[in-house]
């Protein structure tokens, strides 16, 4: 049974955890509150949350602040809003730390999504003696962190795809002109999507139209995302906009095998401008693997991908049933025949019951413009 | 200046006027509240509201309540959403009566959009020395009645056009598959717009391809729309649904005054179903002019057309700039390459500065499904 307090509590704990949302990457959003025991009186005694790899996670943190302040958490109530670890990883395991401490209870929104792992630290807190009550405000504790859970459970990253249309579905106009279809409102609120992401991905299509940077620059964010450009066929310049505007960290460019071997002499240009290329297996039609894409996404530890790109990458994503969240930003405009914001080629629906289907999350109006949120159907609930 | 009451009055007016939404045709809908003049106590003596062409105004309506139940309204305060007529219509004018029954101060939400006749209602009043104020909540008055306004000042009736489409803009499959895109309760919705409109209008092409019978049956009416169907060429058969379905109130046939003369047997055998042809001017492509159909619709004393049609139909009007609304029902579906919501030939605008642009009124979701209601820039605010 869980008590009022334990919501109100465990609702704390997953703003807390919200705060982690531009910066814990690879690591997921977690945070902690530390409760008097007492369920008739609201009494916080610490709060903690996780801010970025290789810093104390969100147990912690609040274990921490409670002990700065010569606050005594024997018999507390702990909530956070994912299992604690119970490996030593960058850090030494929580669980231990919680044991140590002498809390009373522990409440966990949502087990580690790792199958490996998951109730091993649950498990091992049980073994010490502690109450443990696992489950609450699931959903909302894995609605921060799709990508890690994505990643845990199906070894690839979550894919949140950006599309900004006429009321018609154009992206463009038949011109190609696309700047801008939407307002200022909708553009910033765009880069809090970009702020959240691990990595944003584009394509080579997109770069030649618009030469983007894909950079943070409406939000405050202590971490740009990292940049990639898929170009299967290497035939981009290193001179556009995404590799030159920031030395530090230039965008990676995504190619195939095949193509690196066909033109050694490009191979070598971009290598020289210290430009990162990733070299992976062909599809058939000599495009980048999306499958292989995305595993390799994976082995770099990013959770959530966002994808900025035209038409054809959209379209070959959502054809091969790779997109998990649209992001559509939809402006009060009517293009007629222009840029529609995904291309099937071949793979177009021939029936109304085979047409990619997702359920809408929700929508908000944005200055004049319209955000329309979708996620595949049944992604997160229930998966295993 | 307005006190508190004199807000929730009007609202309440503004209540009762939405009883009439279904059923005015083809006068405004009108509510009216008549209350005791102690601003301390909120203290409604009767109410009343416009149901039906021929009856009682709501004015008259309130009055009459008030009489029968042997209440007093002398001195009293009047709220109605409308100016009170001054003329003989179809019934004795109603400032004669308000002046008649010696209320104190009337309270009006807009004048009558006629611009010839606003303000002789509000004028009567005063020169009887009824105290009058002009302009509560007018913003909401006139949301009641955007068929009847526009009617009055530009001489053709509000035009809603209502589109379901997938995410990315189609109405239909290639193939033609349509039904459904969206979702029963999506549907639903649509039956009742169908329901406050005086009129709907569809083309040939949906008659051949969905054969709809453009009925209301998902909510509760006592009347049913008239129904109109372009078919600037003659090409449809008397036997279509929408001609056969209800004897009593056949659908219009609306074609060119050249097809007429150039088919009279077609001419013939529709006539000899009993069913009524309009022929109009052909614009320059030998479609129906649409301005010359609008006026028509006026003359009929249509104040809201609804409007569901496919893409050649819904393009047009909208080049023309003749689309006042559009209720835009999307489903979290992707289609690719279908049949857009509309098809502009060559008048599809080369610059995004060009494109039709309307203002977002409001938004919902319907069940999976969103709706998206959109009205033309300016369209009732303050325009004379």
């Amino acid at each position: 049974m869980y008590n009022h307090n334990d919501h109100a509590y465990m609702a704390r704990a997953l703003e807390l955890a919200a705060r982690g949302l531009y910066s814990t990457t690879p690591n997921p959003r977690v945070g902690c509150v530390i409760a008097a025991a007492d369920s008739n009186l609201y009494r916080v005694l610490a709060e903690g949350w996780h801010e970025q790899a290789g810093q104390g996670h969100a147990e912690v943190r609040a274990l921490q602040a409670a002990q700065a302040q010569g606050i005594d958490v024997t018999g507390a109530t702990v909530y956070v809003t994912l299992e604690p670890c119970s490996h030593h990883g960058r850090t030494p395991p929580c669980v231990e730390a919680l044991i140590a401490a002498k809390v009373g209870r522990v409440v966990v929104a949502m087990t580690d999504p790792n199958p490996l792992v998951a109730g091993a630290g649950l498990a091992r807190l049980r073994a010490a003696g502690i109450e443990v009550r696992c489950g609450l405000l699931a959903a909302q504790a894995a609605a921060l962190n799709p990508g890690f859970i994505q990643r845990m459970r199906h070894g690839r990253p979550w894919v949140r795809l950006k599309v900004a249309t006429s009321l018609d579905g154009q992206i463009a106009l038949a011109s190609g002109e696309s700047q801008w279809i939407t307002g200022q409102q909708a553009r910033d609120d765009g880069h809090h999507w970009r702020a959240r992401a691990c990595a944003i991905l584009t394509g080579s299509g997109t770069v030649r139209a618009d030469n983007p940077q894909l950079s943070v620059r409406a939000v405050a964010t202590t971490r740009q995302p990292l940049r990639y450009v898929l170009d299967s066929r290497l035939t981009l310049s290193p001179t556009a906009r995404i590799f030159a505007v920031d030395a530090a960290t230039p965008a990676t460019l995504i190619t195939t095998v095949q193509s690196a071997q066909a033109f050694p002499d490009l191979m070598a240009a971009w290598q020289a401008r210290g430009i990162t290329v990733w070299c992976l297996p062909a599809d058939a039609e000599g495009h980048v693997s999306l499958v292989a894409l995305l595993a390799e996404f994976a082995r770099h530890e990013i959770n959530e991908l966002h994808v900025e790109a035209g038409s054809h990458l959209n379209g070959r994503l959502l054809a091969a049933a790779l997109v998990d969240e649209i992001l559509h930003y939809q402006a009060p405009k009517i293009l007629g025949p222009g840029k529609p914001a995904f291309e099937f080629g071949q793979a177009a629906p021939t029936q109304l019951a085979a047409a990619p289907q997702f359920d809408c999350i929700d929508v908000v109006q944005l200055g004049g413009d319209v955000r329309i949120r979708y996620q595949r159907q049944h992604v997160l609930s229930q998966e295993k």
